[in-house]
């Protein structure tokens, strides 16, 4: 069976050292965010995923959840598991204090949602789909349903869900059909069918707040018609609580190839009652509050599914003795040496490690920047904020989940056959990984979400910031000769970044198929320079504490071999991409769609 | 639900216009194989794969196999469907006529098994293995087992199962258990347990012919000690057919990621009655025979994965409308355009596109020199072809496996969340594909056998007929100028190869991990020079028909773009691959076992 510890190291190092989050302390929330307190939370939070989310991922895969006539039954054991999350206050961890909530940094409820969700997937859903639903309505929402609903779903009394896909309708919202018919009372009756409404119906909480898109009729034609909804699964009675139930109905629930412990529903909608969210035909700017931490989320996804399965690969490695090392036994008295000597095992085992470390640091560095457009005081940190943020974003949505279904698969792969097998549980990261690839925008939407939008934005401001950002590092390192193998190719990374970048400047606007072409291969370009920026700062870090003689020696140490893999045997990878971005799109636009 | 049309007009292209089998008609089994019959033969495969394999994919992987004290249920239909197979005569297509096989070169059979496997991977196995199976007997048994067993393997009334994996032991068949003791009669009493036994018990045929490798006691240690012996369910009444139970049975099957329509079992061996093929203490010889088709039929199953994936991702992104195009719409008429008019759905599937045309032409080199190894009475000539195909076996197994899941998986993509959805029958093609990978020696393992074994032997004779076959095609072709555009790129990936083959030679013999880190990555060149040269010879043909004027111009037009997707978008990838393997094995080996 597989296990899970969380590298409460690790994020130590990435809030402390790395990002220093102890400099923001003039923020709301960060004053008392202090080492100690962080480390008691860390410490806390890695208790109950090790030991109340985890133990449920293997028996929630293969029991799944139930549906029969409307009902959901989760499987044995997540109901009691949820109750202990929120009786423990982490649901409300850092939500606004107005509402009930603790107001901790957001990029310290990332690292506690990266244990959850490496823990048990399908469980941490529940209330990640509730904290985009308060976000969107904390932000968007009167303030009578601010009142109404959020202190209940930030205690996690209620979940949340967000309804957007129909079945002719999944990308392209503009095709809805879910029509808001506006009542007297000032609320609206809703009536559709939504799909893949993940924790659309379930047994563990005594309410669901559904957040629906859907069209008043009469709107504005397409996208820009979309209005969003609050609907209650029960109506509130006078006293607030869960009354009489609305018209909504799950019809049914989808077999998939994974996340077996969350529901994936059909979601009938019939008349219920709905309130308005934000201005009328203003659902998708509301909408896209909740995506953007959605997709920053399901990022995360990517790194969990990397940073599990490797744990699971290396004590695996460590145990199976199999073959001799190509440079003699390493276990002479042994029948064979663990196959963590041989290269090929470690070259798997070494893409993720680099990959799980370095996207650690980028992911919390997103989330530090969710804190600053949100708490600082200052105009120009919040925007720079928001325009790093919104540019890493489908970075981070898309590179991750494709690197935490690729090194998922390596992880299956270190145990062989055993790895195809059900109950090792290999097999579950890969398929529950699968998913964060597809939900949220699949990752082809976030490549073009990428160079169609984010980056043409303010003139390119975005671009220039992180394009910038990254040069300064290099620029103020550049007397660093310790530093020169991290730095160099750092520079060439960033060099063909902005060689691309250049590149999309002249050519997609003329012919706008060539940024779809690109655009793929530009959202990994743009990843590995991330990832390279903080495996440098990374290294950076680790020499001065090694010179300093500070600490653990051994961890600062292996940062610098970790790093030194990342750099030498990954990041190769960008000459790649540059080279096909910029043959264009003909090759790909050139065959009959009837040809295929 | 998924469909499968197989690509026969591909099929005789490969066979004909480019491989031109007819001019080996000198060859016993190729005489007859004119193409009018080689054609009839791929449209009555396309029939019996599309008509009778397929329907009973999607039900056979829902339903599964069964296991019910020792015995075996295979899904509802497989028994039916195995039956009209063998009835038609298909299971002896290519074997020996001496013992009732057809004798139609191994090349087409080849054809025959990708239609198999992309209809129906799990039902196609039942047949796979027994031909791995018939081949190790004819190659090794005595006489009097060919004569007992061969006819009957061949007419597909038994099947037959390869038995090697222990639960301790898997790669390294050293560490076997099993043993096999001498009886007084001439045969032996095998007793021991094997796992991971695809077909090893089953509902469809009379008996199953289990070939299973045991040490004899006080035989040689380890791997030098391993035998292999001929054990069949039911041991043979005087009439020849099925008698008495042997002591073999199935102790139980493996809930597995996918192939479920093919019970994976564990054999429990019980003073069974094992008849020794070959020599003692050879088995290892005699399984190599078997394990090297088998290896070939592995990398096939890539492409058949990459190749029924990607016709049903076509499918979809026809019909499935959502946005619109980035040049202006492509279907004003409709809500949306199809999705296939977006460059980044284009992506998945022309590399799916352009890797299934180039690896069937790779695959079909390979399986033709097994008919030239075999067949030829020039000595030159089978060793040439044993060359060759000792060298691109553990390429195609890996690389097109590594690929087959790849493409299979972007097709899941282009479905979006559909794709996610059993029912829409994409992310079984993904499971199913998985195995591929890991079975038959994990991926890992053929890139250790190629730079390890196959590079080396005999001098690198083997590498060196490869790389002077390509550079040969090069220069014949050095002034053709339209072909200047696959020539160019395949130059220079094949100086890649080579710049890699004399990097290793240099690094890996002082320092053998560096042949171990380098392996993948110099499998990765070598698959992709391959493709590369079929791609070229592709164009080549495709131009001269063109320039004649016969045949369907569109078919060859297609051709050229497609095989120009390749050189511009895949085959960047050598880039990296190489820059990769030169960093050598230390960034891989620095970090203390302990330390992961």
């Amino acid at each position: 069976m597989p296990s899970y510890t969380a590298p409460v190291r690790d994020m130590e190092f990435v809030l402390y050292e790395l990002l220093d989050i102890g400099q923001h302390a003039d923020l709301p929330g960060f004053e008392d965010a202090t080492p100690d307190l962080v480390s008691a939370i860390l410490q806390e939070g890695a208790k109950i995923t090790q030991e109340v989310f985890q133990p449920l991922n293997r028996s929630g895969d293969e029991e799944g959840c139930q549906w029969n006539d409307g009902a959901v039954t989760t499987p044995k054991g997540f109901k009691e598991a949820y109750q202990t999350y929120i009786e423990g206050g982490w649901n409300g961890l850092t939500a606004d204090p107005a509402y009930g909530g603790q107001g901790m940094p957001y990029v310290l409820g990332l690292a506690i949602s990266e244990m959850m969700v490496s823990a048990n997937q399908s469980l941490a859903m529940y209330p990640g789909l509730t904290h985009g639903a308060i976000e969107a309505i904390h932000k968007h929402a009167c303030d009578e349903l601010k009142a109404a609903y959020l202190p209940k779903m930030i205690s996690g009394e209620w979940t949340g869900t967000m309804n957007l896909t129909e079945p002719h309708c999944g990308t392209d919202l503009g095709l809805m059909r879910t029509k808001a018919v506006p009542a007297e009372d000032g609320s609206y009756r809703i009536t559709g069918t939504k799909i893949f409404i993940s924790a659309g119906e379930q047994d563990i909480t005594s309410n669901i707040i559904h957040l629906v898109l859907a069209k008043i009729p009469g709107g504005p034609k397409g996208i820009k018609g979309v209005s969003l909804f609050l609907v209650p699964k029960f109506r509130l009675d006078e006293n607030g609580e869960p009354g009489e139930h609305n018209g909504v109905s799950c019809g049914s629930i989808e077999k998939k190839m994974g996340i077996h412990g969350n529901a994936t529903c059909v979601l009938n909608y019939d008349d219920a009652v709905g309130y308005l969210v934000g201005e009328e035909h203003k659902g998708m700017r509301a909408m896209f509050t909740m995506m953007n931490a959605a997709r920053l989320g399901v990022g995360l996804q990517g790194l969990c599914a990397s940073e599990v399965s490797y744990q699971n690969a290396v004590t695996y490695a460590r145990d199976r003795l199999q073959g001799r090392a190509l440079s003699g036994p390493k276990a002479p008295d042994k029948p064979a040496d663990p196959i963590i000597v041989h290269p090929d095992i470690r070259r798997m085992l070494m893409t993720a490690r680099a990959f799980n470390e370095g996207a650690r640091a980028v992911a919390y560095w997103a989330g530090l920047q969710v804190d600053l457009a949100e708490r600082s005081d200052n105009k120009e940190t919040r925007q720079a904020a928001e325009d790093l943020l919104g540019i890493l974003t489908p970075v981070i949505k898309a590179f991750f989940t494709d690197m935490g279904y690729y090194n998922a698969t390596n992880a299956q792969q270190v145990y062989g056959g055993h790895g195809y097998i059900r109950e090792w549980g290999m097999e579950q990261f890969v398929r529950d990984a699968r998913i964060a690839q597809i939900y949220e925008g699949a990752n082809g939407i976030q490549a073009l979400d990428l160079v169609g939008r984010k980056l043409a934005a303010n003139g390119g401001r975005a671009v220039r910031l992180l394009l910038a950002t990254i040069q300064g590092f290099i620029d103020d390192n550049k007397d660093n000769e310790k530093l020169k193998e991290f730095t160099g190719p750092l520079s060439e990374a960033l060099t063909r970044l902005q060689q691309a970048t250049m590149w999309l400047m002249q050519n997609a606007m003329t012919a706008p198929d060539n940024a779809g072409a690109a655009s793929m291969d530009y959202l990994y370009l743009m990843g590995h320079a991330a990832l390279a920026f903080s495996w440098a700062q990374i290294a950076k870090v680790a020499h001065e504490k090694l010179a300093a003689g500070q600490g653990d020696a051994a961890f600062y140490s292996n940062k610098l071999i970790t790093g030194r893999y990342y750099v030498e045997r990954m990041l190769p990878d960008t000459v790649a991409h540059l080279a096909k971005l910029e043959t264009g799109a003909h090759t790909m636009m050139a065959l009959d769609a009837d040809a295929f």
